[in-house]
């Protein structure tokens, strides 16, 4: 399950008065690249809830090593670390484009549920595609 | 038509690295305080929207005189200053608590429409409360 | 260290699509117990800037158990639960008013680090206007 | 004064219940566009500070015809469409990628000030830089 990227601008509205991105924000960029790992693979996020299923997140974390700025492109790698019967791992890591340490790294727990909220089994096909 | 005050602390992530709250911000205060005159006055835009109406801006806009700080205190003031067939007018004066010079004004222009995303009369009841 | 909590409406702008309060916009209301807890104990995060002191989160955690929604009013309460010679753990609950049921959990880590970004002891008055 | 384009894929976080775009956050959209403008003509908005200048937003607006939603690639372009002694007018319009249809239009002023707040002409390598 190789890994996918995503690039961004950070902008003054994702920045907060200490001069850096707000801690939240990440998790902004998170969801972008996770929706982006969908399409690099030949599906999209949309098809999942067209099927009826949803993918919420149930935990979420992250670890803050160094800041981002404004104006700086970030790398946001995205990929699934784990995958159960009813949810989905995402592993998250942000670094500046063309240097290779890392801002900060973070995780996302999703469960798999239907119209009704009931945790559902990953269709087999949506299991294929993420993996 | 009495305008109706509310009251909301400036947080971190609202502010942006110049150190004052980041201008799409105030649009987001604007709501805050739009969903508070309708409360006010009895209603609630939750009870618009269980008829099958929704009131979606369709023209925004905000003056910005002076800036707004982490940590304060503003007044976000709303009130209907036009109501025709299928829209309405709120119109915003935002301040600090105790501070009478006004950071910002602005406007909101928004349609009636149902579900069909058609443009609908604003219901008697409706234009009662809100005026 | 009694918690403290704090009241808040939630906006059309806090939802996403699910009709849910979007994951990300719970650590901006974590940030909001948080300032409150400064100044339910007579001080404020600004004055902790005013010593050329910041306390950037390092870590930060959410677990999502049920949803929030337009329109409710949450309550948040924040506590401090771990403090050491210079970092600061805060912890979360996050309910719906006049109701029980806890709908999400949280936790952010704070550093304290001088102007010049480096590790720096919490001052005495900081850790017993916290504690 | 040729235009410049922007392209952004809308995220969950973007949207609101009513499944769309909240709206105040195409003047994020507006934003990114204007800093790419910037760029675009072989500078930045980071030079504009370094110099000790700000160019903060005094009027914003935005007029809405037609809704973005989630995963909708938009094409946000902007352009300056005035520009005085101490003062900059940009003009956006933002569509979806391979569409012509606008989905909103806004505008942008931007007074030009130096560290102590003062209106200042903006100097004549960035109105060369700009036009």
């Amino acid at each position: 399950m190789s890994p996918v990227e995503v690039r961004l601008r950070v902008i003054y509205g994702d920045t907060d008065q200490m001069g850096v991105v707000y801690y939240a924000n990440y998790f902004r960029y998170f969801e972008l690249s996770r929706s982006e790992y969908f399409r690099a693979r030949g599906g999209s996020y949309v098809d999942v809830e067209k099927r009826g299923l949803m993918l919420p997140v149930v935990d979420a974390s992250c670890s803050y090593r160094a800041p981002a700025r404004y104006d700086d492109v970030l790398v946001v790698k995205a990929e699934v670390t784990r995958m159960k019967r009813a949810s989905i791992e995402f592993s998250y890591e942000v670094r500046k484009d063309q240097d290779p340490a890392i801002l900060c790294t973070g995780k996302t727990l999703h469960a798999c549920i239907n119209r009704e909220g009931r945790p559902t089994a990953l269709p087999e096909d949506i299991v294929k595609l993420l993996s």
